[in-house]
């Protein structure tokens, strides 16, 4: 992984937040909407009819130039700038997981961004030995040159990010960079920006971070590492959606052992139980981090502004196409390539059916790429 | 595992303890003996005459029929017995392992010893934690039906013993069972062997226990059991030790975890690191235990008193193979089928001459059945 890529425009910019920004648009349609019109600017224009023809009830509300600038405005206010993926500053392991952000909201060293990366995760509630475990990790993690990513919380994040500020450390957040959670940790916050760090986002500057805003936060952190390690997670916390989130991206996941009678220790024992690599010591981290270090990600594609070369062209589906595709689809997930060959439809037709439903609010997309109606 | 076998008659009984008492007759040279000699009464009348032609200086001491009697009086006094390899009391997981002690001085009761068994070892100074956990694993076997097997030490030995009494437990000591060690335990011992539990030695009565003979006590624990629990083990302790005899005697090794900055959990973590089973609840061990206790263990042999049959006949050797044999070993422990290939002379007669040697104390032997010269 090296820190180059290509860079945006300015204009190709703007138009890229208000494409992520406009309804319907998720990561996943995203990439849709860039291979089948070309550029962000196209499927702006044509967003309005993609989602009428999927059946939108109502014209679907697409960003204006006027928010994008707004938002920009905002951003540069708190020393923020935004990040498509594919240039330089952007986390080459985050490149690499299914339904990547487009466009990251970042305050911070872009190269501390770059650099190979351990998350380190864990209760917000934590025990003394379980921060000063955290800590040791990160510090000696930081210390042997890894970014250390974590999700600027209570407890074993927080620990995580002061152990490895001097070294630099990458906070990934639920909520707008502008809205710091918890208040408490706005200190931290502006340490990390300031000294050598980075924050990212791909939430709205002005959004309140909301419950399920987390496990979409998680995903960064899982998602720019490339081994995650849990320090004290109770059953059922987020640290473990972390946990289960890099081991679906496919990176290593190890835990830290504690007593079974402490609850907070049951999620991490559970992890080792499930075949997570047990953490007795900073050094097995650093072991286990050494051969992939100059690891070569997969690429899943980089949205980049040309559209994939296809031998089957992308014109409007007919109408019994469209039919044939919705009458296919239900409540349950299924595979694209079992739709494809249960409709008999083409490809590239189902991939447009599938996108005018999905921006007409219409279609859900579950993990491993799977899709159903709503 | 049934609990069947074959009963000794008194005679045999106190020939066997005067052979094992003998010097330096160990359960292997036991086992060897009655093999070339055919009963431990005939191997009482050729020690002197073996060892002598395996170089002895001086004449071996050979325990004497009052000796023999003179212990099992000792033993009646402490309502002990005496409980020979292939009797229907010895526990038979234990009959598998290399080196089964031919005899094992007994006390309490024998349908405790021959049940399924789980080894339950850790830390002396335990924790508050550690030693509640082991009562809980030791609590949930014992009333599934196991007996559980420990040390009798303070700490985990204690808490297992304590918490499986009522079901029934079983005590492996390191010294003669009058010689209670640690004499705070004493009243524990008692219950133990009054209330259905069993406790049991291989050492003489009379015999206190040196620092040596605790790693030979491990071997009884691991021995007896199907499985073995690890709590709370330190670096080089001697629970580690019952964990790497229960390995090498292909029992499954179960591990607690703790916290990495917990002194008392860097043997355990250790253990899971290299492989052990972790242990998230007492549950987890009764299921890795349910496939085992029907499992019918290899059985390396009764040293029964018949002759093995062999092809070829086992006479006294030739001077010039003595020679041979003892000229191609050396310190170096080296496998008993090498030599035989090495040397060129024939199996039973390289056998005979270990015997020889062993006896007259030249001969030491190593895991895996490998052995030097002293």
């Amino acid at each position: 992984m090296s820190r180059s890529g290509i860079s945006l425009s300015e204009s190709q910019r703007i138009a890229w937040l208000r494409l992520i920004r406009s309804d319907n648009v998720g990561p996943a349609t995203f990439r849709e909407l860039i291979n089948h019109c070309g550029s962000a600017e196209k499927a702006l224009d044509m967003l309005p009819e993609l989602a009428k023809r999927g059946g939108a009830m109502k014209r679907i509300r697409v960003a204006s130039i006027a928010d994008a600038e707004r938002e920009m405005e905002v951003a540069a206010r708190h020393d923020g700038r935004f990040v498509a993926i594919g240039e330089p500053d952007y986390p080459p392991a985050l490149r690499a997981i299914d339904g990547a952000p487009p466009l990251l909201a970042m305050c911070g060293s872009g190269e501390t961004a770059t650099r190979p990366t351990l998350g380190i995760v864990g209760a917000r509630n934590a025990s003394v030995a379980g921060a000063k475990f955290a800590a040791m990790v990160a510090g000696a993690a930081a210390g042997a040159g890894y970014t250390v990513a974590s999700g600027l919380a209570r407890g074993i994040d927080a620990a995580a990010h002061h152990a490895s500020l001097k070294h630099g450390t990458l906070a990934a957040l639920a909520g707008g960079l502008d809205r710091i959670y918890p208040p408490e940790n706005a200190d931290l916050y502006r340490r990390i920006c300031t000294e050598g760090g980075v924050a990212i986002s791909e939430m709205p500057y002005g959004w309140e971070p909301r419950a399920r805003d987390f496990p979409r936060r998680n995903r960064l952190i899982a998602g720019s590492a490339l081994a995650v390690v849990v320090v004290e997670a109770a059953m059922r916390s987020g640290s473990l959606i972390t946990a289960r989130l890099a081991n679906e991206a496919g990176r290593l996941v190890l835990a830290v052992p504690g007593s079974p009678l402490d609850p907070r220790a049951q999620g991490s024992n559970g992890l080792i139980k499930q075949g997570a690599m047990i953490v007795c010591s900073p050094e097995d981290v650093l072991e286990a981090l050494a051969p992939l270090s100059n690891l070569e990600l997969p690429f899943s594609g980089d949205a980049g502004e040309e559209p994939e070369p296809e031998g089957e062209a992308p014109v409007e589906p007919a109408e019994d196409d469209r039919l044939r595709v919705a009458e296919a689809l239900g409540p349950s997930p299924c595979e694209i390539d079992d739709l494809i060959r249960f409709t008999g439809v083409n490809a590239a037709t189902v991939q447009l059916i599938l996108l005018e439903l999905d921006l007409a609010g219409r279609l859900a997309r579950h993990p491993g790429g799977r899709i159903s109606l709503t």
